[in-house]
């Protein structure tokens, strides 16, 4: 199944090396939480993106030097005043989030309510009932395509072309709010990355 | 490393069954959280424990029947009302925990402070710095063994205990301060299951 391994959450840790674009950006924001810094924002297009940096990696070092403790001003600033044609970073793959696979009935649906791109209800006797979706959490990606910031219908439409068989990302609320905090909806609605992953 | 395959956790479901002591007990307890209903205590040396439950396993089934938005104390009555020689569980194993690796420094450090079984402080320069180990968090296995409710001083012990390389079972404060809500502390420290998993 490609969309779960599109969306598969090793928590692994990998290095990815990016060049700055020609703006000398490299499209990330990032947000501290609980002495970890974390991937908030990935720009559509930018070198972040082309690197597969995802919403919600935790990033361990840039160039070497620990994150740990660093704040969000802090670790953007190391990141700003990198030399342009090489930042290296440790990332480690999305800690606070999970995969759950769904299967659509005979009326395609798998069984529960989202609003604003958060799910807020579970239907009886359905396969996200049967599966243990959970209410008070975001939906980030379907089958591994980030939808953070895209409107309800258009995720609906997302999972309505996929097959029998969706994989969700998810992230409790509690988390995902705290990511977003002061981030310009107007860029996450319009400039996030919402490409499909090569697997 | 058999502690890393004691404590991996998979997010598999997998269905277990038991029966009721002498006493007419399973010997655990469930908690309610977003529509799901989840393990919030496992009694040392009862069927639960026998049959490999852990804390923190979502029970997505009780004799194939939904979970999917029960109280806590319909699911408890549900297990009571159980036949006692077949109680068929579904769970799904432990959607909120993450484990992390870290090695000891020659000081046999690995770089971390916890009170009360909470961690709270990561330590420049260290394994759980550059592992992105993170405060605010819960820890609820050391080698795959459960120490909740255990003595800091007792943890420290099985940390010491350990060869170089320790894997740790963390959940963010978040849930597991729901998950312990109107918990009696005694029954925590006095009759968790704090066995270690065959693997």
């Amino acid at each position: 199944n490609v969309g779960l391994r599109r969306a598969n959450v090793t928590n692994g840790v990998r290095e990815v090396t990016l060049c700055k674009d020609q703006k000398g950006k490299i499209g990330l924001r990032v947000r501290a939480i609980s002495k970890g810094v974390f991937i908030s924002f990935v720009g559509n297009g930018t070198p972040a993106a082309m690197g597969r940096v995802r919403f919600g990696d935790q990033v361990l070092q840039i160039n070497s030097e620990n994150c740990a403790g660093m704040t969000s001003d802090k670790a953007m600033s190391k990141l700003r005043k990198s030399a342009p044609e090489r930042i290296v970073l440790a990332l480690r793959d999305r800690p606070f989030e999970r995969t759950i696979t769904l299967q659509k009935d005979s009326t395609n649906h798998v069984g529960f309510v989202f609003k604003g791109g958060k799910i807020t209800a579970i239907a009886k006797d359905t396969s996200a009932a049967r599966n243990g979706l959970l209410i008070d959490h975001a939906l980030l990606e379907v089958e591994g395509q980030n939808v953070i910031g895209m409107k309800d219908k258009a995720i609906l439409e997302i999972m309505a072309h996929a097959g029998k068989t969706i994989t969700l990302t998810i992230m409790p609320n509690f988390v995902f709010d705290h990511m977003m905090k002061s981030m310009a909806t107007s860029l996450v609605k319009g400039a996030m990355d919402h490409s499909i992953p090569e697997v």
